[in-house]
């Protein structure tokens, strides 16, 4: 232990106020490193968790008796979906539509009350891939075209720690988590792979989009000549829909990105989806896939399905909801639902903010959306179905957030001497919670960043707000507030003589988590030119490489920029080479 | 008809767009006046409603064969509560109680999603009891303490429809109805009634109120003497916190307005309302019986049930769910169960605007709370239950409001010819939405008014709001905004362009609504000095019939204040005699 390592752990303990004999987990012995917070929980619950664990190693062990390989896992994430809106029919005639089989599931499982996220599609899709808050590696950042960045190839992804332990992986979907060649899914771990590099605003990045004007300027081959233009480098003119590809090979470009391709996407991931859990489950092979649909279009579409008519609804009833049924009816035709957990969740709160017009996009009890630290932001719905092992008809009250999906798929695979220990897992194991229910999660805290800052804490049923979320509180004088969040679910009225007792609290655990990232820095953005090492990219994809101008009339690299699109401050002496 | 009707009947008439056969209801003629947009349901719906009638008639009267009396109806109103509080696991997961009676209740019969109120407790309970909105008799107010005002004599209560068949009746709860004699429950039409004149801030009206700080100045002497005062009438000091009285006879002051006296008065409702049904059924005689708590006290208490722990979650967890569970218990162990009809509902919103500290109330999906024509101030939980005769388990998105259930009781007591023909019943029939479920509401629209004024208009899935309901609407430029209610249930995104197609469908309709009232005006506010005609009236309560100062010493009469209450212009030539 170097004399850094003791002023931290000192300083922890101080902080801690106790002084008692545990130890932090040292990196390097094999061992997960948590963040801080978790290891106060251990100190006073670890007992209870060692006893709890033999039960479920048991229970394992018998189904792997049984099935004679680790359960299958499948991963449904689709978007921007408020808690509430799914499981529970009341509040669906509300909002105008139907998901029965995701109702069924929730009837059939787990329907969680507490699941957390990260406030945006690319941090929360990281999020699930690495077990790590993407404040640790720089994945806050929403991927739009020519972004020019992406998951770093040093991150280990929940593919790379299954392959590890033999199960076939697929990504099937909406991937973004990047434009970078390292990004791509098929260079993450998985097997197979059919992915974006963005977002649903693909589908605007279109003939159609530009001609509604939901998309202004991207084809200027469609508008007037402008008489004033100087530069034609500004718009981009080239960049990928979807790819392709297997572990070990270069992608293939899918199509082109034209609107068509784009309405075709869905249809096509859950179709591989469905053939790769037959060919295993008939294999006998375990298997780990994650299916996270575009689900609609940000274009309207003329055929409206639901009450409610409008993207989400739409979305949900006449698409995610009946692949979930597919899915469900596969598994047991295949006769593996006992030996398959499937987990479906939405990846943040609803898009409340800016959202294209009539989207059906809106607040359902939480207060914010996409984007805020405030519960709407990241508190969505979530659920479990594994029959046999995860009783029927659960409502978990308890705390879970999606990047313990993680830790707890690793657990399940006996993978977890696969998961790295040189770096903070904010992931804890949650088999307890999906295996006995209500009141077993391992968690009473998260920590919501919204970008690279802190936005708030949440510890059990108490929030501080260390920013203020709206005018309202900078008003007040009141910026950063507590809340008791089962009285005061829209985050409103700050109650700071109430709860003026857990101002230290929360300050100590705070600084728990920031003196833990001394040891465990957090890395800075991940740069590249977009769309490289693809098999048929076409010249306009190949020219991305090339500078744009010719590069003896200007007096600066035109790929120069690339190094400095991060918010941090670029540090040289960190290990952060450009790739090709 | 005169020149009048006719004149009104031929605008109305051209605003339809129509010049159909279709007469209006005549009063006199025995039939209910309904208001205008009702006819014109009724015009499109009215056959098949027709033989809808038939199928419930002949239901009906099998029942009536089997119990040989009409349904036992039991109303049970408690307050402030958002639309999701009940019935649904989750969100009790997330809010922190549990009512499990409620929500069994809800499994073994109808949950309502848009079941809308008034936007208060005085206008909602008026409307209940009169299937009328206040607006049509000025009940708008929300009595506060000597508020010298109430609900008019010459108004119809459903406790009166339902005792002129032979129903006994009873009051038992929060009344909130007036404070001026010929407003008490007793005299309202009910056999027996047990009753508040004001609300909850009663339990604040106290010397225990005064010690927190929680009422300020209303025990002066608890108070240093103040060396400035110089008007010893400013601050009241006397009135009633309960009555107990039979019809016909002069009620008496239950015990009196300590806070001891509050806190006990739930327990006795419900133990009278228990004995009523036990009596009655025994007796083999039909009865009508509303139980409106309390539920709660604005002073916090001691003992938390819930792990909201506030006014509102233990008020439902510890107070209201047990004594639903009873009730339901009660009616079974009777054998009567197949033959009452049990609703219960919330009177408005929560109390999300200027509510006492730590007291539990914010909104729960829909903006707004008690007081606003948003969704969330009038749109609440509600179900019904009828074991046998309504189905179980059912999920209803039709649109109903409180003051349907005055022409619903009225019906299945086979006592709508009692109902008054000379004035506007806004409350529709709702039997058959009742006895066959979903779609089967006789509305789809709502008025909601906010006091005197016409907030907003519902029409099916569309909103209109006519006033603004917030700066953000002023500041927009759009004072009046249109809304697709599945997709904005919060009401915050007024769609100009997409809805603007309605603007005159909605202007049509509240035209019509407008001109009806030239034939069925609107009555002005009824005042009177409170706290007459008691039994056992204190020399305190007594004195406030006598002018509290020596009268020959004022050049004006100091009781002359009352007949300008109203915040209507007064108008003499209305019949408006002040009482005694």
């Amino acid at each position: 232990m170097s004399v850094f390592d003791r002023t931290i752990r000192l300083s922890l303990m101080t902080l801690l106020g106790v002084f008692s004999s545990f130890a932090f987990a040292d990196s390097g012995g094999g061992q997960i490193v948590h963040d801080a917070e978790y290891y106060v929980l251990e100190a006073q619950n670890g007992e209870r968790w060692n006893a709890e664990d033999e039960g479920l190693q048991q229970r394992l062990a018998e189904l792997r008796e049984k099935f004679k390989t680790p359960p299958n896992i499948v991963h449904i994430m689709w978007d921007d979906t408020a808690f509430g809106d799914i499981g529970i029919p009341a509040i669906q005639k509300v909002r105008g539509f139907e998901t029965p089989s995701l109702n069924q599931m929730a009837r059939e499982g787990i329907m969680f009350t507490r699941f957390y996220t990260e406030v945006g599609c690319t941090p929360s899709r990281a999020a699930c891939m690495t077990g790590r808050h993407p404040v640790r590696n720089s994945m806050y950042n929403i991927g739009m075209l020519r972004e020019s960045h992406g998951l770093r190839s040093t991150e280990v992804t929940i593919a790379e720690v299954l392959s590890d332990v033999g199960y076939s992986t697929a990504f099937h979907g909406k991937w973004h988590l990047g434009d970078i060649e390292e990004s791509y899914a098929n260079n993450q771990g998985f097997d197979e792979a059919f992915f974006t590099g963005y977002n649903q605003i693909l589908s605007l990045w279109t003939r159609q989009g530009e001609q509604a004007n939901a998309t202004i300027g991207l084809y200027e081959d469609m508008l007037p000549s402008d008489p004033y233009k100087l530069d034609d480098t500004f718009v981009t003119k080239a960049w990928i829909l979807a790819l392709e590809g297997k572990k070990g090979e270069a992608p293939r470009e899918w199509e082109d990105n034209s609107y068509e391709t784009y309405m075709k996407m869905d249809a096509e991931a859950q179709k591989r989806t469905l053939e790769f859990i037959e060919r295993n489950a008939k294999a006998g092979k375990p298997f780990y896939v994650a299916n996270w649909p575009n689900m609609a279009s940000f274009m309207p579409t003329l055929d409206k399905v639901s009450q409610g008519r409008s993207l989400l609804q739409d979305g949900l009833q006449g698409n995610v909801d009946p692949f979930v049924g597919r899915v469900m009816a596969k598994l047991k035709e295949l006769g593996i639902a006992e030996n398959t957990l499937l987990v479906c969740n939405a990846d943040n709160g609803p898009m409340a903010h800016n959202p294209p017009p009539g989207c059906g996009f809106t607040e359902t009890i939480f207060r914010g959306g996409k984007g805020d630290f405030l519960e709407g932001g990241v508190r969505v719905p979530a659920q479990a179905w594994w029959p046999g092992t995860i009783d029927k008809g659960q409502v978990v009250g308890d705390i879970i957030h999606e990047v313990d999906l993680f830790t707890t798929f690793a657990s399940l695979a006996g993978a977890l001497d696969d998961v790295p220990d040189d770096r903070v897992i904010d992931g804890v194991n949650q088999t307890s919670l999906l295996l006995n229910g209500d009141a077993h999660s391992r968690r009473d805290y998260v920590f919501i960043y919204a970008g690279p800052n802190l936005g708030a804490t949440v510890k059990g049923n108490y929030k501080r707000h260390w920013i203020s979320p709206d005018p309202i509180g900078e008003a007040s004088g009141i910026p950063a507030g507590f809340y008791f969040l089962p009285s005061d679910t829209r985050e409103k009225t700050p109650m700071l003589v109430n709860l003026i007792h857990l101002k230290s609290p929360f300050n100590r655990m705070r600084l728990r988590h920031d003196l833990w990232k001394k040891k465990y820095p957090d890395l800075p953005e991940r740069h590249g030119i977009p769309w490289q090492g693809i098999q048929n990219a076409s010249p306009e994809i190949q020219a991305l490489a090339k500078p744009s101008v010719d590069v003896s009339k200007l007096p600066f690299d035109p790929l120069e920029y690339i190094e400095h699109l991060d918010e941090l401050p670029f540090d040289p002496s960190l290990d952060f080479d450009l790739g090709e």
